[in-house]
């Protein structure tokens, strides 16, 4: 078993980055809705004030999973606390600990940024992820529902 | 009954835009989390680059409610998205409009800013506030559960 390497991700890393984000929303079966472009991301990570972040994890030489973050705020902290967007491990590398690594990489950035918290939403059915994010120490907040406002309804509405 | 008016929030409002957390922490059972300070929101809110952003309301000369929004990105559309951190309206105020307004005003913000969509999370036993949001046409999407790291839990994997 190679080691797993985790490193920020760097102008050029576009691409790799468009392949895991490729490969999640095909997990989650939305393919059809992803319309990025890898220089939708570099423009995005490497503006001068991003709000975004990512870590690309390699297994030897293969790039296998990536972690986008962004800043978000808690009002009831009154400071910015770290969302985590996405985490990422392509098929080939599963069961290697790549995500475990990648989470270990942004926790260590939000504490360097002195955010207090880490979250992110779960899809119920992934169970194999929560069993990763209680063993990290996470807690599960159940009893919430994600709302969207978007296309025409948001346009209609805004009226 | 008077007309609801909403205004985006200016400096000065950090006190009024505090009393609107508390009241949301109170409902949500977590006041004794609320740490933040008038000052916090100012710092955010008017800083160079913003990430942040929020709404009052006024009920004639009362200021009746608030919605606090902020920058977040979809990796899926590569570009930002709205993240609708909180909605408040203080209780003397209910049953008037004020979360329509609120809504409404934040829905302009993001068109303005040429958003794709505005989401959030709702406590599932909040039914009222799931009616308003389907009636503006907003989709619910269930089946997520909130994760988070923090304090001792986030420094010691971070270590």
């Amino acid at each position: 078993m190679t080691a797993i390497a985790v490193r920020a991700v760097a102008p050029g890393d576009g691409e790799i980055l468009l392949r895991m984000t490729r490969e999640l929303a095909r997990v989650h079966d939305v393919l059809d809705l992803h319309q990025a472009a890898a220089s939708n991301y570099e423009d995005a990570l490497f503006c001068a004030q991003p709000i975004i972040g990512a870590f690309l994890a390699f297994d030897g030489a293969d790039a296998a999973g990536a972690a986008v973050w962004h800043r978000s705020y808690s009002t009831n902290r009154g400071c910015e606390i770290m969302y985590l967007e996405d985490v990422v491990v392509l098929p080939p590398h599963r069961r290697k600990g790549v995500a475990h690594a990648l989470l270990r990489a942004v926790s260590r950035e939000a504490v360097k940024r002195a955010y207090p918290s880490v979250y992110w939403l779960m899809a119920e059915w992934n169970a194999e992820a929560g069993a990763l994010y209680d063993k990290i120490g996470a807690v599960a907040e159940p009893g919430n529902i994600v709302w969207r406002l978007s296309g025409t309804a948001l346009h209609g509405f805004a009226r």
